[in-house]
């Protein structure tokens, strides 16, 4: 194997690459990348268990072949090389790899690549095309609620959803829930669980332009295809919560209110809060007005935010990192919260768009 | 106590007090900060038993007094403040410090004033005024070289020097030097040793430009006087090296080399150096051509670097981390390396300004 690139598109690929290599396989060959340099590009393969992506750039192939590196070496020498030029080749023994640059060479030993096991089989099945900056921004919207314990593993992932023409992603976790929805054109229902690290990583990848990605579903895997990226996930096995039946469509009391004004409220009655005690803060919603109080034996913060309310006067408490969290997530300058009781979940949501809906439970206090 | 002040100037004031309060302290109150009303502005301390730091802002007082709270729980709230005008005030009581912003209101417990020590008394006299921008620059340019262990407490501090007009900042363990400095017109002769830890946050404090700090020292400690802001750290007690006798005034050779270029080669050569086989990084200095080789069982690499020799040729070697550390410290674009022998201490510094002096020892290897 033998070839020639730009240095710089080698380091984009091969950071592409990296993010499926986490090092906690226990296969030591998944501690490294495989290159293969064939037809006029190179194709740079990182895999764990959950996790594979497979990038491409245009090379000058002098000969075909292909080797498998440490990931975390690899990437810093190639990073740290000059912009020029670089240059690949496997050693006659095929034991190392030599990568030459201007007057830079470093020789790093190569991995055993009969080792390396080959990427799951995707069937062309069912697909749909969205763009990218959609999906990115749809991760980021509930990837914040996929419960972190692994009590019930299904929760651990994202659901994402296809039905009535329309495109779901879901994440909960005991005490919240984050919905995001948008229109697709696909007449196919579709419902899978997507572990909630993989995608992490592939919202890394995604771009936030309008450029379309494939998404092909089958059985246990997932294909994310970006046209020179490929990013393959396993699915969680397992039915996901009806979250349907959670989400109240019924509500006591409407409020409208100006979200950095109450996300910067909280925030501020977090500080005297205690994770012990469950981040506890308590809202009063009476009369157009939300009064924030919070206190521990460090002190007490009391905030007064203007609202527009329709329904019952409400008293309510949270675990103000989860209001934080959602409100962190909405990004109009005015937000909706809908409520029915002290203990009964709190809807949030954009006061214009309603691609977003999230629910957090209250916590019980005495005296309400 | 009672007073209004500007958020912003009180949150900058609150950030330079709270760098003395390092929580390592076993009395609590150290643990707070001191904050003084009285003369038209408040006088906000913090402290360790190695640091302290005393900083002023105008404010308009209603009622004097004083207060200590907490550092971090006080800092966090003004930081979170809208930023508008802010009333502080004690309560009746005298347990609590009520702090009012629009409409947000915290209170937060305060703790034992009595308990907070005094600031030591330095007495007038001998000081000099030197460029805030200076001084700074010194200590980033040697408090690298600083010991890290204890086994030589008085090499965790750098030595400041007066002598012949010239201000000198030293710092040195067993592998490296360090040595910095400026003319200054000053008369008298000073050596103090001040710990690295205190200096480090005073160099955060310090400006990048010409406003003069003026320094004063006693026996037992410095003060750095920037006007509004006072810094007082203790003295570390003991004789400092003769680090003149290490510094070799002759070579057997001299190379003229670019910075960036043999910086980044020995960056590269360092990702298959191992720090369990100190870093080490082999320079072969022949014919105006260093070649830097490295190996371990990850790879190795080989790297040419042009330069201008004049002399006899030396094969040496180096843990490249020191030579990096220093390398990154030069800032010119061409710099001197002067050498006398595979086992002397290797000189480096700027080409043109001679302000800088550094020295690092280098690694024995086999088959010189």
């Amino acid at each position: 194997m033998k070839f020639i690139c730009e240095k710089n598109s080698l380091q984009e690929a091969v950071s592409t690459a990296q993010k499926a290599v986490t090092g906690k396989s226990n296969m030591a060959v998944l501690e490294g990348l495989l290159i293969i340099a064939s037809n006029n590009e190179i194709t740079i393969i990182g895999s764990d268990k959950d996790l594979s992506i497979e990038t491409k750039i245009k090379a000058e192939i002098i000969e075909e072949g292909s080797i498998v590196v440490d990931s975390k070496l690899f990437g810093e020498i190639i990073r740290k090389m000059p912009n020029y030029q670089i240059e690949l080749s496997k050693d006659i023994n095929g034991n190392s790899l030599e990568i030459t640059c201007k007057k830079s060479k470093a020789i790093v030993k190569c991995m055993n690549e009969e080792d390396y096991p080959s990427l799951p089989y995707i069937e062309d099945n069912i697909n749909i095309n969205i763009s990218q900056g959609v999906i990115k921004n749809m991760i980021k919207g509930t990837i914040f609620s996929v419960a972190q314990d692994e009590i019930r593993p299904i929760l651990m992932g994202v659901l994402l959803e296809i039905k009535n023409n329309k495109i779901n992603f879901v994440a909960l976790d005991g005490l919240r829930l984050a919905l995001r929805y948008e229109n697709i054109d696909s007449d196919k229902d579709i419902s899978v669980v997507i572990p909630g690290k993989t995608l992490n990583e592939i919202s890394k990848i995604l771009s936030d332009t309008n450029d379309i990605v494939n998404i092909t579903f089958t059985q246990n895997q997932v294909l994310f295809n970006l046209g020179n990226t490929k990013i393959i996930s396993r699915l969680l096995e397992g039915e996901y919560i009806k979250y349907n039946s959670i989400i109240p469509y019924d509500h006591k009391l409407k409020v409208i209110v100006k979200k950095d004004e109450i996300l910067e409220s909280i925030e501020r009655a977090s500080l005297v809060a205690r994770e012990t005690d469950n981040n506890f803060v308590k809202l009063d919603m009476v009369d157009d007005l939300i009064v924030i109080t919070s206190n521990s034996q460090l002190g007490n913060v009391r905030e007064e935010v203007n609202a527009i309310m329709q329904g019952e006067e409400i008293h309510i408490a949270f675990n103000s990192k989860y209001l934080i969290d959602v409100l962190k997530n909405l990004d109009e300058e005015e937000i909706i919260m809908e409520l029915t009781s002290s203990i009964s979940p709190c809807i949030l949501k954009n006061k214009q768009n309603d691609n977003s809906i999230y629910l957090v439970l209250p916590v019980r206090f005495l005296n309400a």
